[in-house]
This record gives C-alpha cells, sequence and structure tokens, in this order.
C-alpha cells in the first residue's frame, strides 16, 4: 500500500515554530510521512474558514489520507479530540465542527475519541495539542495503527456548526459571501448545483446595489476592473474583478447577502 | 535515476488551499514525487516577476527539475499550456512570458502543446488548470512519461516579455529597478557580467538624485544605514542598505532608472 | 539508520526565491534528504529572535537532525561558519550568537569551522552563503560525511549572544517580554521551572500598570478579553488574551519588564 499523506491545517501562522513542531514529532514516529501543508494561516480561531478550507482540499488527495487540523480555540478544556474516518479520508483535530462540512457530504464511517495516551507525546502540554496529542496519533495512524487502538469508538455526534445555508425565496436563492480569498475573489456559501447549467446566462447576481448579469465560466471571460460571477475552482459561486480584486471593490463584503434569480 | 524534483511557482499565496490541491492530485498519481515550493507569493498575474524567479531558481535544481509555474491571469481563455525542456531542466505553465527569461538564456529545446486530456484531472475547472492539467501532467512527466504524448510538439514560438533591458549609454550603462526583495533591496535588470569587477571601486550607481560610489562584494561591506550598491546572490545589481531597507529609503523604487558609470 | 531530517530557520522571507535555492543545492546533493521549514520569517537580522525559535524547536525533533539557521548580517564579513553537534542534534550556520540558546542548555561536543572548500557549491557568492556553503555542507553531512572533513575542528567558544535573563528581586523574579508570537501572545525569558506548580494560583505577573492574578493552564482557561498568565508550548510564561491578542492590548510589549510575585 502506498504511503499515506498527512496534511496539515492550523491558524498558527508561519512566523513561529509550532508547525515546524508538529513535523518534527511526525517524523520521529514515521520517517516516512509525507507531510504537506494545506495552509496555516486560517485567521485565528476561525473554525468555519477551517471547515471550510478542509471541504476543499479534500477532494484533492488520493484516499486514505491523514488530514489533522488544529484550529482549536478550546485547546486544554473539555473539547474531545478525534480520529474520525469520512469519504475514504480520515481527520484527527478537535471536535469543535471542524469536520462538519465534510461530514455533512459524507457521512463519517467511524469517530474514535482520542483517550489512549501511549501514543501521545509525553509530557503534554496544556496549550499545544496539536503537537503532543493530535500529531502523533497521526503518525502512528500513518504507520498502520488501527484507529481503535487511540481511545473509545463513539457513536456521539461530531459537533457541527452553525453555517448559514443558502435558501429558496419567491425569486429564486440568498446566500452569503463566506471569505475573500488570496486574490480578493468573494466567496458565497451557493454551490453551483444549485445554479442549472443552461439558466446561467439569464441569472443575475445582486450583492448589495450592484447587478451582476450572467454567471461566467472564468476569470479572464469579463472586461478589466468589471465585476462578474463565476463558479470557482471550488464549486461555489464566486464575484471576482478581472485583473482586480472584489474585495476592494464591495469593502465589507465578508457576510453580505447575495441573491441570485433569473432576470 | 534519481526521481525528479517538482517546483511550484504561483501567485496563490498561502492563506487558501489551492497550493495544497496541487500537491494531492500531483501525489495522487506520482507518490514519490518530491515537491519543492519555490514561491507563492508572485504579486497576482505579475507575469514578470514570475519569469525573474523562475530564472534565479532553475540555476540551483538539478538537471531533470519540472517546474509548475502558474501565474495565469488568461486561466480559461485561449492561451496554450506548454510543457518546455530547455537548459536541462523542464517547464509547465501558461505560454504567457513565464518561461522567457529561462529561455532567453538556454533556447528551448522541445515545446509541447498539452492537449492530451487522458492526463489531465477529470472535469477540468475552467478557473483551475493548475490543479487539473498543470498538476497532473507534471505528475506523468516525473513517472517517466515522454512529454510528446501531452499534446502536440511545436515549434511555434514561445510568447516573449517586453521586458526592459539595460543599454548603453555614452556615460556608462543605464537600466531599472526590477523589484524589491523582502530584505527591501532593489534588485536592477543590470546583470553582473555587465560590471568588469576591475572597475567596480571606481563606479559611480546613481538613483534619482543620489549617487553611490563603488560596487561592493555584500552587505556587511558598508556602514549601517548607509545606501551601498552591490551584486546580489541572482547575479544582478542591486541597491541596498546596511542593516536596512533600501525600499524604504527609495520609495518608488520599483521601476526607477539606474545609471552606472565610471567616476 | 534513519534519513536524518535537514530544518531550515531563516530571515529569508517566502516571497523571494531564496529559500528554494537552498533546498535545490540539497536535493541536487541527497535526493533522499528530508527537508522541513522551521520559518523564514525571522524579522530581517534577528538573531535573538532566530536563537530562540532554534531553541524551542530542537526538542520536537529526532537525534541526529540537522538544522540550518541563516540569520547572518555578516555574510561575506569575517565571522567564521560552523557546524555543531549538542545535545544529539546537528547545527550549521554562521557563529553570531544563533545557536547560544542551545548550547547554554546543551553543552556542544564538537564545533567545526567551515573551511574545506571542497564540500561547497561553486562559485561561492559573496552574499549567499546560506545556498553555497551551508546547505551543501549540511546535505554532505547528510550523507554520512564525517564534519571533521568539513574544516577545523575548533575548542574556540561559540559567540554568545548577550540576551536578558530573568533576576530574582525581593518581591520575586522580573523578566521581560522577548516577542509577541502569531497570536498576539507575549512571550516571556521566564522558564516555567522557576515558577513552582503549587504557587500558581497565587502568584501576581505584572506588566506596565496592568496586574494578572494567578498564572493558568491554558487559554481557555480565561474569560474571553481577559488578559491571562499561562505557561504556554515553548515552556515559558506568556501574556495572553483567550480569544483575543495580548499584543494589541499591551502595544509596545516587546522587552516590557514581567514581575512576578506572590500575592
Amino acid at each position: 500500500m502506498a504511503q499515506p499523506i498527512i496534511t496539515l491545517t492550523t491558524d498558527f501562522g508561519l512566523v513561529d515554530s509550532y508547525v515546524a513542531q508538529m513535523k518534527g514529532v511526525i517524523l520521529g514516529i514515521d520517517r516516512s510521512a509525507l507531510i504537506v501543508d494545506v495552509t496555516h494561516e486560517i485567521p485565528p480561531q476561525d473554525i468555519v474558514r477551517g471547515a471550510a478550507i478542509l471541504q476543499d482540499c479534500v477532494r484533492a488527495f488520493p484516499a486514505g489520507t491523514i488530514h489533522v487540523c488544529v484550529v482549536d480555540p478550546g485547546v486544554g478544556s473539555a473539547r474531545r479530540i478525534v480520529a474520525v474516518e469520512a469519504g475514504g479520508q480520515r481527520f484527527v483535530g478537535p471536535d469543535n465542527g471542524l469536520f462538519s462540512f465534510v461530514t455533512s457530504e459524507h457521512s463519517p464511517q467511524r469517530v474514535v475519541e482520542l483517550k489512549n495516551s501511549a501514543y501521545w507525546r509525553q509530557p503534554v502540554s496544556t496549550t499545544f495539542h496539536g503537537r503532543d496529542i493530535m500529531a502523533p496519533v497521526a503518525a502512528h495512524w500513518s504507520l498502520g495503527v488501527d484507529a481503535a487502538r487511540f481511545g473509545d469508538v463513539t457513536s456521539q455526534a461530531l459537533v457541527e456548526l452553525e453555517v448559514p445555508a443558502p435558501y429558496n425565496t419567491a425569486e429564486g436563492i440568498t446566500g452569503v459571501v463566506l471569505w475573500a480569498d488570496a486574490y480578493g475573489n468573494l466567496v458565497t456559501n451557493i454551490a453551483e448545483n444549485l445554479l442549472p447549467i443552461e439558466l446561467r446566462d439569464r441569472l443575475v447576481v445582486e450583492i448589495g446595489d450592484v447587478r451582476i448579469q450572467g454567471v461566467r465560466r472564468f476569470y479572464a471571460d469579463g472586461l478589466p476592473e468589471k465585476l462578474i460571477a463565476l463558479i470557482g475552482s471550488s464549486g461555489r459561486l464566486e464575484i471576482a474583478v478581472n485583473k482586480g480584486s472584489a474585495a476592494e471593490r464591495l469593502p465589507g463584503g465578508e457576510g453580505m447577502e447575495v441573491r441570485v434569480f433569473e432576470s
């Protein structure tokens, strides 16, 4: 069997050595681990953003990949730490909603609450469970240890995020901007399957007092500096500016309501 | 034969999961790929900067390395995507000028226009050819597939950038500042071979209304806070401040004219 | 024997290709090297910060790891470049104090001044010894070359940093804030072993005109937005804000005096 990949998604930033410490612990247990950074720039303690990034990226990774996710404002408190199998992929992190976007698509096959400290780094810091619990468990999982040995297989439901879902109105669909990506594209919670392909030229996307005609196919398919609506690479409706930043043009875009209807 | 390295150079930033998605796709095809990030902080859609970064870094990589470069403002439009062999190294990316600094030094041995979708990830997003076309082609190339299978071998010239070249004047040489690096050093388009070693103490470097006497050998070879001129690690003339930032001292430095002459 | 890990700690930033060039050189010599980035965001030329980051991270890495550290304001001048064995780990970098926090805990077993250019990349740039001397030496060391071959084994003491040490007062202990981490936690030079566990509830931590009662166990163990004192993951006393930034609440926190005493 191919060597599993271990991905890391955190809000640690790249200035400190926290991420490297996790990698040192992983490689100390499984020297052949293939470690891939997803991002360490999740806004501090932003669980919704972490959950969405995770949902976007799992589709690109091979089956069996282990995703370690540390956005963990409750570190040291009573929140559970879990190992989850869902959709052919594996996850390790705090049970605080981080996995709820993934599990909304793929019901978890198995959830294990981490309790067996034999698989942890000792002593366990009260502030850095990513390094002392999650990283070593991921490395042992990567080596082939059965997840059941990490603690208690549980049927207690995972924590779910209260995330805004798009809803139908008399005119069409209403959603919200989830975040701006690094290009300034405003990413919404409206998935592409809610927007029938044959209607896209006729759709109007309204955000604030701006009306955008048509849902386009790609960024270059618009006049420079003009606001456009398109299906982004994560399969969500995005508001963008060709060769520019929609986030600059629509400040306060995050959280803004987006209405889609037929013209 | 040693496992090829695959490098990634993009303008994706490190906040989103785009880079990780490319790595997931590569490792899904070639689990033994050695992936190295060059930078993901190319200013958005800045093809000149991408071309220069690529030119600087290829010299440090072993023969056969595959460089995947995604600075692609035209994604989804009619621009070609190419696989290029030049100077013993290999390149995959949009044909928009990204490779023109490298190919100005090393004529391409072979250029293939990517057309064979059998080597692509399906379905191909209209906005993320880096993940769906370039990453999988690089991974198959790394596995040993002959580039000719990726599409049509072409003799059509690659797109060239209109980049400022230094020129000779009655007094000496005139060039421009290409960019400021992370230290605030102003990197020019004047290559070291244009500045004879035996003359360097006598040369004057003029930028704006500042005159700098002599081209030095290293950063520490100057008084603190004094502007100095030196040959940087990429082999270009740079304006720097010992223990400080030339970019702060000379705001608007990027694009400024730099004149070099004998005193 | 397991493949050694090579870590990289620099002040190069992630915008330029400097880090990638070092990796290209390493992989050109030892294709099986496991390269781990610690951080490349050391503030430019901040040797103290580099020394502290190094001290924090070495504990998490397996024995034999090679740590390459390039915070090198004296590049090209007369400062020595050294290979150091200490505490079961290995280090390569300029002898400017970068290793002094590590060697204050673990006396060096062996120090070699790098002189043998047979192990260097040629030609050696005057501005980038990280790529041309340190990276190739680390790669040869990783391949199993004995460090003595890299130059002269020396008994000359390594450069030590003049770092503020905490000191005892009539009331308790006085230290300083070393830096703010990416979360805005203010990290001090007061190590946890200076604060007896049984006293921690009764301790008062004073910074500026703020008094904090008790040293807590973890971030979530405090009211939101309240300043707290706790032992951070690096084993140092930190000032933090639960779900917030202490650095924003106490501007100019870096270098501020911190007093700890019994209430």
